[in-house]
């Protein structure tokens, strides 16, 4: 595990619990908190998810500027923050939230409403979906 | 932009467009298509991303193991595809699916249930749940 890289005032039994990449950061999911959106995906560190705590707005890890950054606090789309949970390895954070408008800089509600891409749907065998056959698996790299 | 470290058949005209890690990875989050949950966070190469686009199953890359896993393929807790988005800066990837029975290693539903940490509740001004002031944001590093 990668130990913490920049210093935090994070409570250390959480903080024991993270599972850091080599940049000491964890993927934070945001999700609206009454429809279910997944609003976006930023990167927290240890003290962004310490602000994130204790703060009740949604603080991030800026992988290009190398700074701290409070969502809307220069667009005003604020992330309000309803709960947070660690997943079961500590490598990611689901953060729901009360978003002010759009959460993406783009001026979109979400970050994933511009970007579908085409995709096979599968069906569990029996479902009314389960019409035709799932492709098998490709191989590897070829 | 870190190049795709594997080989892959992925479309160029996708591949172009990621983001990835120096690992040559995404953030895959998995959603269930029709409650919204957020079941897990995985992470997809390029590779893992044209097998889940191209078989109706989510395929994953595995950072401890170095290697491609179907998600279920043992466990039999499949995630058949249902749509797969990537975000506005592509470094992130949203696949809703149907998830057969448990999404977490540990038997629960989601990734996410058993670890809620204590946080600050925030609530936007004027909302119903504004009572209580925010908190500042703490001052870094101290």
């Amino acid at each position: 595990m990668t130990e913490a890289v920049r210093p935090s005032r994070l409570d250390p039994e959480i903080a024991a619990r993270l599972k850091r990449d080599s940049g000491g950061l964890m993927a934070a999911i945001a999700q609206q908190y009454d429809t279910g959106e997944v609003l976006m995906v930023g990167w927290m560190d240890d003290e962004a998810l310490h602000r994130t705590l204790t703060t009740g707005r949604c603080t991030y890890w800026s992988r290009s500027r190398q700074e701290y950054w409070v969502k809307g606090e220069t667009s005003g789309h604020l992330q309000f923050v309803k709960s947070v949970a660690l997943d079961c390895d500590g490598d990611a954070i689901l953060v729901r939230v009360d978003q002010v408008g759009a959460a993406c800089h783009t001026g979109r509600r979400t970050c994933f409403d511009a970007d579908v891409l085409g995709a096979a749907v599968g069906a569990r065998p029996g479902s009314a979906a389960a019409g035709a056959p799932v492709p098998s698996v490709p191989a590897a790299g070829g």
